[in-house]
């Protein structure tokens, strides 16, 4: 038996070692670093993420980071929308009164530094845009949970992009942004997930995006309209969240949509999103080739 | 080794059986019957309902019909809305160019007689509202898929309940329908799912709805605006559909909301929706109990 207090992880990952498997890991960063992207080994770890499961003394060498969670552990994708004060701003939208909640497939998620691949139908009209947010990753079940105990209910918190396509996400989806928002490979995640036990105040942290190395969005989590104990706890509403469900928690000012001029992702282009005490993932624009005509 | 084709099922239920155990099975129904929910028997299925399995001469006894498939054998659930022309005109909307997109989560499947909980958030305001629906459940993995070879990637057909809060989902949900149509067991679905060896054209078959035995939905999937293939090859663009995936794939007019006067579930209701050649899924719709004051 091994209590979670005792025995779990600090930085979550899931990374392809350098002997050929693929482990969950408790991340091991060199002497004076802080983001889970610069680890090159991890204490393996055996067992249910969400359940028990222990760090073993077993160190193993980092390949490839992958996705922080398998998908068979990945439940439901929510997603809030503006949740920054500064970016319904700059979208000419109204604070919205409750979090404006829409959901991503999980074929959406992948890792942090996997490609973006942008399918033929997303490489119609214009508007490839990139979103840092704060993705908070629940685990065990919540239903109807206060905000004063909501927190209780995460395992800890990564930095993710939610990748939008502006015109299939607002003009040709009848309005509901799922759509535009959900092709594969459109909401990377990572580099690990940190504890919740890690980071006490997921409302106090910078945020920020880099296109090709230039900051394009720089923010905190401070400026979001609904905190991260006051959505789950919303959200929680007669809905069942589950061990696996991620929430991407919104993004700040600065997307490529409220520029001007307005400022749109290319084939090759490099996103870099970042959140304090987490990490980075760097994830490059692929368009996908057209399909051989035979 | 066992063939799909060969060995694979007619008519799939997942049912509580009277010797206590949960089986996947293959519905016998009475002579003369054709709705799934009719059914008091099984042959039992052994195996991976997506992949290899076989239906044995395992004869179980039916005690209770639960939500035709495991929770965990359940991906990403996608619905369709504003899909029948006639309901687009009662909603007082244009007819999509596209197919409109909204999820659920998989917290919101529930069985065939299934109660629907009304919790306390959704007790306000008004707007408590059914929709019948066609639902195709997605039997193999794909992406860009063509219209004409869409249908072989269906597993099969159910009828569902779009059970929706026209306030949180039109109102307060910042033009998200998600949040007011996704809490727990908003989308009872059933009775069981018949094979697409079985039904060749979903788009020829009766759909209603009763309310408390009285006829308030009755259409035919011929008015969908876009068919299931079509539907199909459009969500599969750049986006991969996985084994256990549901589509509902909207409702016909009479929904509550387009009804003059507004004609809206209340607690006790008994709700009916049913799909030729599948059969009838009934649920009451039951309001949380307030919690204990303590």
């Amino acid at each position: 038996m091994f209590s979670r207090s005792a025995m779990s992880f600090s930085r979550l990952i899931r990374f392809l070692a350098k002997d050929g498997n693929v482990y969950y890991g408790d991340a091991i960063l060199p002497a004076g670093k802080s983001d889970i992207a610069t680890a090159t080994s991890a204490k393996v770890i055996q067992g249910d993420i969400f359940g028990q499961h222990r760090v073993t003394d077993q160190i193993a060498d980092v390949k490839l980071l992958l996705s922080p969670l398998a998908r068979k552990d990945i439940g439901t994708v929510r997603c809030l929308g503006l949740n920054y004060e500064q970016h319904a701003r700059e979208s000419n939208l109204p604070i919205p009164k409750y979090p404006v909640l829409f959901f991503k497939p999980v074929t959406a998620i992948a890792g942090p530094v996997d490609d973006i691949p942008v399918a033929d139908i997303a490489q119609q009209g214009e508007g490839l845009d990139y979103e840092c947010e704060l993705v908070a990753v629940i685990g065990k079940e919540a239903r109807n949970v206060p905000e004063s105990q909501a927190l209780d209910y995460v395992l800890g918190y990564a930095v993710g992009n939610d990748v939008s396509h502006r015109d299939w996400q607002i003009k040709r989806g009848g309005g509901q942004w799922g759509l535009g928002k959900g092709f594969d490979g459109w909401a990377p995640f990572g580099p690990g997930i940190v504890s919740s036990s890690v980071i006490a105040d997921p409302n106090a942290l910078h945020i920020s995006t880099k296109l090709n190395g230039q900051t394009v969005q720089s923010s905190s989590t401070r400026d979001m309209i609904f905190g991260v104990a006051k959505t789950i706890a919303f959200l929680s509403q007669g809905t069942t969240l589950l061990p696996g469900d991620l929430i991407f928690t919104g993004t700040p000012q600065g997307v490529g949509m409220g520029r001007k001029p307005q400022l749109w992702l290319k084939d090759g282009d490099s996103v870099e999103v970042s959140l304090e005490g987490v990490g980075t993932c760097v994830n490059r624009v692929v368009y996908d080739k057209p399909a051989a005509r035979l």
